[in-house]
């Protein structure tokens, strides 16, 4: 590795694979800028943990403001308030619902761009195995379309490699990677309905409470259903 | 032709090329979505010409808002208020400040997503034939590119086409298809520099100029350098 730390840009969320990333390539030796998404997302407090995590690895953090973006595709219960974040499993169909259209390509050819700008080595998106049955743009075959695609838009300048290195792991992969890493998990956000506390039913609250459970961690995170209980 | 009018949705400057690709959709029936972007571009103006031409043509009008994303991207001469707008042809490497990284996958991206929630049936994008040398994501490889990264993204979804058909037509090509439609070219906006007047000498006024020539049409737009001759 040069003297000068090589640069990458992730697309972060501050939710619990976007930070293990980060806790990932602040390990390699990476300085970081984090880039995250105001698209119009009913859950915008994971944009305050975004922050908090970014502090926390003293990276540099953006928020780039896609409300206008969200605001034209209606539809989905993460940017609609007409639509209902459902309960249950990311493989249920109920779960559909969730889907932002093309959201992963919007985000990663505006990290790309911000990326060439910046001369930076690396792009890094947090896609998992666990995304791939119900979200399009998170399966590997996309991952390959969009890195052609950049490729060939930033011919003649400087262009990142786009990397997904937990592209072929599962939840519960994620959480132990957290732990061994240190990432402080308890810091992040998930839920999808945004409210005080994790709902601890919708689908990304399932995958995350099963996650810790099927890794034998303790899970740092306060649900409502267990305030509830 | 069904008797329900399908959807366009345009990336669209309210410039030459894309108000003529907005004439070009109107007069093949469908019904236009122009989506213009506002990447802090220090030619605004051309949102201003990109209003009036979607009300020439009762077309839904929407400005995306992108600021944030091109006050992460320093050095091109269209962002960066601390680097000049050169003069001259679009072939000159001192054009290449002008680029914008990744700009066409960004608003092409947009476009399709916006394009998949609302059921559009095509995607269209103004990029021709003189763009090609320049800009690497105009290119018919980089379209290519695109249109498989869309269609991996919305795989299960509504997916729009990706239509671009002034690809391989010239600017003179565009000015004469201007003609025959009818485009109110006078109310388009092209210059980079984005004053009162077109300056008539930077690379795309230069362009905009030959065209009109070359086309032995008129040029209706009043030029700087014609007022002070």
């Amino acid at each position: 590795m040069s003297t000068a730390r090589s640069l990458a840009v992730l697309a972060f969320s501050g939710g619990m694979d976007s930070s293990t990333l980060a806790g990932h390539y602040h390990q390699h030796g990476h300085e970081l800028i984090l880039v995250s998404f105001d698209y119009g997302q009913r859950h915008t407090r994971e944009l305050d943990s975004a922050r908090t995590i970014a502090k926390h690895y003293a990276a540099e953090h953006h928020v780039v403001d896609l409300r206008t973006v969200g605001a034209l595709m209606p539809g989905s219960a993460l940017t609609d308030a007409g639509v209902e974040v459902p309960d249950g499993h990311y493989e249920d169909t109920t779960m559909r619902v969730t889907v932002v259209p093309n959201r992963n390509a919007i985000m990663g050819n505006i990290a790309a761009g911000i990326a060439s700008a910046r001369a930076a080595e690396v792009v890094a998106l947090g896609m998992h195995a666990g995304d791939h049955v119900i979200y399009s743009d998170c399966r590997p075959v996309f991952l390959d379309a969009l890195r052609a695609s950049v490729e060939s838009a930033l011919e003649g300048l400087h262009c990142p490699r786009i990397e997904a290195p937990f592209l072929h792991l599962r939840k519960v992969d994620i959480a132990l990677r957290a732990a061994e890493l240190g990432v402080p998990l308890h810091l992040s956000w998930s839920c999808y309905r945004g409210g005080e506390l994790h709902c601890g039913r919708c689908g990304t609250c399932t995958e995350r409470r099963e996650a810790f459970e099927l890794a034998g961690l303790s899970d740092p995170t306060r649900y409502e259903t267990q305030v509830a209980a």
